[in-house]
């Protein structure tokens, strides 16, 4: 994987981006994947599991306001969220941003994950670990949503890698339908579904996969500069509808009284409702509009 | 450049992009530049110049629609238009796909670029060169707008390189000066600006230096996969207020009018109007606004 000091992402067969590694920080065989952070003078640290970049420090911002913020303020009252994957932490900080959320469960199941990420990133979830209201597990998020009561959760942020290896479960039927029971009415579940122009198939099956256990699917946009190859798209699944065309204006008032208005360099309230609005080439890979 | 069968873009010293080459069409140093078109199972053929990604078969309509149908939309009775470079052809076809339009003036430098394009990438331009409103120049683009009368444009549309080689000289003073003298009262220009999450000082130097030539200047974003790095900045200067701003519904109408509505896979009225709205890590780099 490594030519002189580049390291090539290996995502693709025939396509892909490259560092040049400044320094290796580490190289972890771990039960689950093979974890590798290294510093970059283009992006700031790097992580990649099983050769496939996860964060950097240097974009880091923009996936995580979109996966995070989009969907509790098109919810608006979210009190108690469960966040799947995530290991760096950056989810869960922006989780508690909020100044309405009083729980956020992060269930991770690769503790090396958190164990390096605290090591080598520790200003991606900040103070995020000893926040009271975190409860941080390390476990299999599929018997997580098995066992948790319904009801339990207003939101789930799914932050697993593409839907091969270890994250493939997240993204089977029998998670969505746990997902959805868990879910307290009016809840929604967002994940991550690839870049379409790379990856349409992800998209297309995961949509319809949502679609047979939420009322309300869809998807959302945000550019993100290493998960390379245009839009990556946010799955977006919800038991009520109109959460995905929450007027900018309703959303900037949310983001006001939730303290996230003006601590965000990707994310705004007019980003949040644009997203909605997909490219032709993305939007004919949903399912019909319910 | 190539190792065994990949070729490495080499925009960036410390990080990049790389695409498996499945066969080598053309391999050219023209008066002004390297030129290589190639073929790869990921994107297509692709044609870089001087070792940068200009086009791919595969992306080259997101780019292309949002350079030609945003600014043709935003002014709405564009008849005359003005293209430097785009030596492809893709920016040709896209400008006359406008019913309203009934002049096309293009000034590439580098004929042999057309010349490639022709032979290898026809596609992109399909039968754009042969329209009867189709003026297509070889010449060089600061000579055309010195010589180019008073008010002798609606828009201009710069397809560039980055302002590095021989792409720079439209970038300059005597660009803009001579750029908003030939456009007509309400006229505008757009010119690609790079990805300001890597070249953040092409996006602010730019459009301080169109500010000093035009009351208008703005940018707005395109997710082009092949411009890696997130959203890419589109260039926006007016003579006249409120073009950025215009909103979708009266672009619908437009655009059903010109003869656009459906005719694309990345532009839509909604993507039109929500690609004025700049994520703060973009804005910041913009002039304050007039």
């Amino acid at each position: 994987m490594t030519t002189d000091s580049w390291i090539n992402e290996t995502l693709y067969p025939d396509w892909g981006q490259r560092f040049r590694v400044t320094r290796e920080l580490a190289r972890v065989r771990s039960a689950f994947q093979d974890i590798v952070i290294f510093e970059s003078s283009s992006h700031g640290r790097v992580m990649l599991l099983d050769g496939v970049v996860q964060i950097t420090e240097g974009d880091e911002f923009v996936y995580q306001e979109m996966l995070t913020h989009v969907p509790l303020l098109a919810h608006g009252a979210c009190t108690r969220v469960l966040i799947i994957g995530a290991g760096d932490g950056g989810v869960l900080r922006r989780v508690l941003q909020h100044r309405g959320v009083r729980e956020a469960v992060m269930v991770e199941i690769d503790g090396e994950v958190i164990r390096l990420a605290k090591e080598f990133l520790p200003a991606i979830a900040g103070e995020a670990w000893h926040d009271p209201r975190a409860t941080v597990l390390v476990g299999d998020g599929i018997d997580y949503v098995k066992q948790a009561p319904d009801d339990r959760f207003d939101a789930i942020i799914v932050d697993s890698t593409d839907p091969i290896g270890i994250g493939e479960v997240l993204f089977t039927d029998a998670f969505y339908a746990n997902a959805a029971r868990i879910l307290a009415p009016g809840g929604l579940i967002v994940n991550q579904c690839g870049v379409p122009f790379m990856q349409a198939d992800e998209l297309r099956e995961t949509s319809a996969r949502r679609a047979r256990f939420f009322p309300h699917v869809g998807a959302y946009v945000a550019a993100v500069p290493t998960y390379v190859g245009g839009f990556m798209t946010l799955g977006f699944a919800a038991k009520q509808a109109g959460l995905d065309a929450v007027p900018a204006t309703t959303i900037r008032a949310r983001a006001e009284a939730a303290g996230i208005l003006g601590a965000t360099q990707y994310w705004t309230p007019d980003i949040h409702a644009g997203a909605f609005h997909l490219p032709p080439y993305i939007a004919r890979h949903l399912p019909p509009r319910s």
